[in-house]
């Protein structure tokens, strides 16, 4: 059993935040900032390809009402919502989760370094994906 | 108007990857990896708050849609979703996106540092969100 499937199975203690049928909702026990939530299916899933259309929606919606939350009752002033799929994307616990990341004023967080495409390269990509 | 507003509106171009009637998907033009992909409401709305659960769902399933076409047509082994929440959270133009980012493997790319709460702070987190 998977550690999100011990907390779900009250198993291991974890400071829930959001409980229902489908989904529960936790504090990261190590945050970037204090208040950082992890939103989970409570039925195993992995990835997002694996996770049922329905389960989703139900998942998002929570991440929707938790963010709102950190600004409402934390005031914070905004939120990074991130999901790591698969470990070559740095998903370290194979049960789906959504981070909701609380964000600081001048925390000099950063984002990936972005590239420009080269002459032609998006139009081929653009082909496969759309195959 | 909004860039994102005048890709909708087609006043400039863009590389769309789907279309329907309240979402549009196009490539990042500065991907961090080839296939960087952004989904969009259709209609103009700045934050996670502000967006109608029912435009929520939709845009969350062409998410799922794309990053498993990242993986089946492009070979990706992952990807991250990434939705950067008002200006604090990176949000570089107002107007609601989730980043797909296709990942490679030992490509580097790392989280944000995480740490650990002190004594009795979780709890004082968990009374706030669920007053």
């Amino acid at each position: 059993m998977c550690v999100f499937c011990k907390i779900v199975a009250g198993e291991i203690p974890a400071y829930k935040v959001y409980e229902d049928e489908k989904v529960l909702a936790f504090l990261d026990i190590k945050p970037v900032h204090p208040g950082h939530i992890l939103v989970i299916p409570k039925q195993h899933v992995a990835t997002l390809e694996a996770v049922s259309p329905e389960t989703l929606q139900a998942l998002i919606l929570i991440v929707k009402k938790l963010g709102g939350a950190l600004k409402e009752k934390m005031n914070y002033e905004g939120y990074n919502v991130c999901l790591n799929n698969d470990p070559v994307a740095n998903q370290e616990i194979p049960h789906l989760h959504f981070h909701i990341i609380p964000r600081v004023s001048g925390d000099g967080l950063k984002g990936w370094p972005q590239q420009e495409y080269a002459a032609g390269e998006a139009e081929e990509i653009l082909n496969k994906l759309k195959r």
